[in-house]
């Protein structure tokens, strides 16, 4: 034993090393041969927004790529399970999504298997030699947001901006989906020299935290000994600069409340209303006084209140829009858990009806430090990186989240990158856009960091 | 003097009811005469419903009709006064409603004058002897209510059901501007057995209690002796119903208050917001909890919150919609008062914005006891009213308090009825309609209590 | 049938005049025989105050003379149905209380009678014609003030000041008492010429209203005629002023809401806690939002909160002291239901544990119009006031209005005059004193009035 | 320089070594000597406990003993600036206590320096040798607990409990004062061996944070190198424990906030109130719904809320109690400025005065880590503690900060201990009492530290 850990320290090491650099160029070249195809695909997938659990134009178009380049695709069911699907929209908006789908050219057939919102796709690759399985995340949803349409933005200037009116690509979902597709490129171009398993998740409905918790649930990452995830920009601020430790994702759950109240004439008969408003503002009082948590941060916001029929009207019906955080999901739990009791409190205090939904939801955690050492050290042999931030404090919610703490409580390792890329405006803003370099410098780190883990037992085991 | 008294007791009393008894039958008879008419104007009316401050085309129609019976005819600023207009819409909203006035046949040369939304009109004849001024006042708008489509409503399924989207005529207004056109009909037949002034008002945006304001601001009413008003329906439930001696109006005040907050993420820095949204429940629950009064009732009604941008983002909006009432003038003022200080407090207590703008407000007041029982005299004659009832506590706000207010102030007699008519539904509801025969009691009653009081102290100083 | 009432009205109306004169002249007679006994008696009851339900010391005095006077006195059990007893001090408090009266010289046996603070007492007398039976009550407790100690004070300086800290007649319910013995005595004196049967109810606990519930539960009055009681001052403001017609009892509920929390270190782990101090200020806020009701008045407050036991620990306790008013029982009955639901509602938001007890109630209510008038006939006859007030609105509570709903819901007549007094300061203040001159028409206007309906039938029947 | 480095790690340092172990050797067999009278000054002073701003008795105590030991004593405003005192009790309590102090056998010069609660002391010694200056902290108030006073409590039983009822040593800052006065002596004793200068600084009103700030401002601190602080218990459960790093001083203000309204009768004129009670009970909602800060952890409590005259009285005054912190003196800075804001605009909105006055602060902070490496070495070095924390999160508030944040201002470093001690029950309990060998281990640990700075750079200049 004494000798080989020194053979390896002594010997090995600089040949390890070589081998890694290796790899490093052949996903280079691959990716700088895809440029122009990624960008391509970016502003197509930019110009055909879809919010979460419609996006079967995206899926159907990433799943056809797939196939063709020989992954095994899964979609629907086989990925994603229904009951644990959170915020979907109502049926005929997903009939008309699926409809717009087909006629914007998705393959009915990938269409018809994610009907319902189920609009996950997994794409998986066996290498010959056995190692470890790598699963990489890549969010699809688009935001509501009306995109603006002025000269001065890019996508409206050169003829990709949305053609769906209040959707838009505004958070780079499109650039993420479009990396998917590249990096799927690149590793499949190297499947002679890696070991083990690939794993691509294409996933719906990021965007309010929906998605992940069905995905997850269906047990499609409890083999996986590497996650990986990454969004651009964020914390990051320009093109160059990249964060491999990333910690404090913020637990969340989010919910809907809404108060059934009587109305009645405001001036002739106010005591026989039954007074859903003054319900909704009392518990909106009182969920924001919810005591802090001496174990870590938390978070209570009631971001939108509407309530009322009329001036003169007893109001008769209200409904809230919450989320609670917490840096971990007991702190997030225990906010929860206040919420739905103050909430149910105030219906019962204005002797009003309430329903609550859960509309969203994310874990809390952090990267896996020996994984984002890992990332790190390949983001330094790259050298595409002008700024590498050494740990960087997510301080929100992304239900990356849940793939994290799946893998994690399995004895995996888990890592999310930000990644990042100069900005046209803030993420969700109508002028959103990111400079495309930033597309490669996310497809190399991602190849890179899944082909050095594809290689590193095999490496280790010569 | 004694003589005299006894005189007039015996002799005279039964010679004065005559003559009364004569000028209601050509009453009778003139309404009658116009029955037809009276129902299709009102019809017309229904199918161009027209919102407070827009009655361009109803106002020019009346002015039209009332010019070409012999009335002098005044309109816009001569009528009103632009700076007590509350809640006026929109300039472009104005401008619209005033060209579609036009287009549907609406005479250009009155619409030019009301631009601006002042859609008052009044209609004024002197007669030849000198006596006392009555003055009637009629509501011409609509409500923002879509007017039912089905074959069991019968303006729908007659054919005169509302042309424009979102508006109706679902509070009898409608009717209200024919039984004014008739009115004004059957007094000019008259003309020569009256004494004194008539003064027909019309007056724009009852709803909301926006228009009384500024018609008697502009001083319209400041020399009437007797000023009449009347409704269709409310607590009256079916035809052949009235109200004569009508009190309890409660006086109000209506208010939007904007709250102007700043954004912030309320995960990643919740503490650089301005919470508009707090600001705003915590205005609705104090506002609920202002003391009541012991000189008699009051109200207060936060009837509409809308408020925030997201839920994952720290309120940076709110709109309140309130309003205050009081069993008098000022108890409603003491309500105010408190309302705007908890509303200024509350947006000083968050730090935000605050913009208050009053958009309606009516006085409080009864009938004057001696014109309610006179007004009971006539109908009790008319022999057309099969249930009339003493007092009605209308525990409500109309607008018609601000003329009541003014005319009892300088020491003349107001008196408000509340006409009974057959509903198909509630006031305010998307099938409102109205039995079309309470048009003619309406007339009746209105025109003979007129004659009554421009022959009275003609008759008496005989 | 119509000539007795011809008759009636011509010869024997002046006859009864003549008999009520008489003894009305024989009333004042007696009454100014016992002047100075009636302010030695309500001087020696002032200077031995007892709060509510430790009435031990007065009760046993007022027992005695009755007693001595011929009267059946009952106490305790007898007059009063303890179930319905509220805001009963400590079962250590009325022991001491106890002893304190025996010490001060009140017989033992009257004393244990009245065990537990069943301090009622009620003293009948029938006499041998039949007749009406006539109830009147008088308040015995005081008030928990300090009595002011200095020479501007009268009982202080005259030497009969509170002999007990913490203790003082500032309601002038000394006063009260020293009027009925005066009362008992007069009528005893005019036995021979009176009919049917006089109840004295001296009743403990008035200031909270407390005490006339338990009484009128034990059915007492169900048998009453004529209900009479009668106040100093209050809104009358002189000495010879009187108020015969009084409205406007607003029925009440008291209640004290106790929420127990879980203390915690508000630095080191707030979240550990239970915050019933945030439970409180939230039901208050709250009970003073609930809606106004358009029945008629409606009251609310909480008047005392007091929570928490220290800056730094999350606050575990907090009591609240409210009352419900309403101009009717049933509006009170909305409040007291709105209030209690509220409350429970703030416990459970709160997660905190919460006791509630009702510590006092009364009825709404309002004279009977017909014995209203008989007392002012009285009142005019006497030539003792100077200011006959016709209508007094109470606009507060009197448990009095529990005898006043018992008797006029069996067909019984009610009426409660206000007696006017010179004050030396106003009700409930530490400067508290009237006129003695009051004691003397209070005695004369309550034993006239007994007497006249006492010989009413009587002498119709003649 | 390169040899010097050599020379210092290879011959020195062991040299060194020795001449430290000679030290604690020395300060050992001291502190030993002195355990009985140790025992004796602490239970002096438990039985004369003092709270905050009146130790004229603990303080005229100790300046007796450090003058007598050869130290500079310094009192009252030399050392204590008189502005920014905070939550000092009245000017009659303060006299009381003075004169009490007296009779109890203090030197009334002494007192005399420290009227009006300026009761604070320093005693400094200046070495021959130059050096560092090293100041220790040691507080000397009690609580306002009343002591237990049963033979299971040692204090009771041993006959030196509490002489003052209301008032005990609850914290035992008895015992930190009788350490104090021990290290006065040990150091005393090695003053031939030490260079520098010692300032032993014996602070008021440490409960309640309000002492620590005027001590400072005095400028006592401004040339320290070296702050050094301790207390018992705390985090540390046994004798024998020992924290020598702790980070996370909470940064706090403490608030009296007095709202002052207007009473009413609250049935007869409620609206002629000002409610003072409902300002309250708004301003703490309000309070503790104040947005959670990005930047670290945050606390607001409302710990008492004492308002309202009576049941049926509007209520027309509250005092709340309350207290803001953060993790940082800037965090806590924002929390106090929202709280003002709020409880400003709470008065505001119900019209009512309001008096508000800070009682209490703390800064945020954390031990200098070099220092609190020292400070560790020598723990283990003395072999007497069995359980050597490394860090401890104090999690709470300790105006020790002040010195803290005030040397470390100025380039000087400081360290805060806690000293496990078996506690008989919790710190602010009835039963408090601590295992007295801490005190040995604490004066200890305290001299030897002391020693080693004063010693350090005097042996690196050898």
């Amino acid at each position: 034993m004494y000798f080989m850990k020194t053979f390896i320290e002594l010997i090995w090491q600089p040949w390890k090393e070589v081998i890694e650099m290796v790899l490093d160029e052949k996903v280079a070249v691959q990716v700088d041969k895809l440029k122009k195809l990624t960008i391509e695909r970016r502003r197509f997938l930019h110009a055909y927004p879809e919010p979460g659990w419609t996006e079967f134009h995206t899926a159907a178009f990433a799943a056809k790529i797939l196939t063709n380049l020989g992954y095994a695709v899964s979609l629907g069911d086989a990925v994603l399970n229904p009951e644990k699907m959170m915020g979907v929209p109502e049926e005929a908006i997903l009939k008309e999504a699926a409809r717009q789908a087909i006629k914007n050219g998705a393959k009915a057939e990938f269409v018809d298997q994610m009907a319902g919102g189920k609009t996950g796709i997994m794409a998986v690759f066996k290498f010959a030699l056995p190692g470890p399985v790598v699963a990489l995340r890549f969010d699809m949803d688009s935001n509501d947001v009306c995109e603006a349409q002025t000269e001065d933005h890019r996508p409206y200037k050169c003829g990709f901006g949305s053609k769906k009116n209040g959707a838009m690509h505004a958070c780079g979902h499109d650039g993420h989906t479009a990396v998917g597709l590249t990096v799927a490129q690149v590793l499949m171009s190297l499947k002679d020299e890696l070991a083990g398993t690939i794993k691509l998740i294409f996933q719906p409905a990021e965007e309010g935290v929906r998605g992940a918790r069905a995905m997850t649930a269906s047990g499609i990452v409890d083999d996986v000994d590497y996650m990986l995830g990454a969004h651009f920009g964020f914390k990051m601020k320009h093109t160059g600069q990249v964060a491999c430790d990333v910690t404090g994702f913020l637990a969340t759950s989010k919910y809907d409340a809404e108060f059934i109240g009587i109305p009645a004439h405001a001036g002739a008969a106010p005591e026989a209303g039954r007074n859903a408003l003054l319900a909704a503002a009392c518990a909106t009082l009182n969920l924001h006084a919810i005591s802090r948590h001496s174990d870590g941060a938390s978070r209570i916001n009631v971001g939108s209140l509407v309530a009322g029929s009329g001036r003169n009207i007893i109001g008769d019906k209200a409904v809230l829009k919450l989320e609670t955080r917490g840096a971990t999901s007991k702190i997030n739990q225990y906010m929860a858990g206040e919420a739905l009791r103050i909430i149910k409190a105030a219906a019962a205090m204005y002797d009003v009806k309430l329903k609550i939904r859960e509309v969203g939801s994310a874990a809390g955690g952090s990267n896996t430090p020996e994984l984002s050492k890992k990332v790190q050290m390949v983001a330094e042999r790259l050298a595409i990186f002008d700024d590498i931030v050494p740990t960087a404090d997510f301080g929100a919610s992304e239900d990356f989240s849940y793939y994290m703490e799946r893998v994690q409580k399995k004895g995996g390792q888990a890592a999310y990158m930000m990644v990042g890329a100069d900005l046209a405006a803030g993420h969700h803003d109508s002028y959103f856009d990111f400079d495309e370099t930033a597309l490669d410098y996310a497809a190399k780190l991602l190849s890179s960091v899944t082909a050095q883990l594809l290689t590193d037992k095999f490496i280790e085991k010569v």
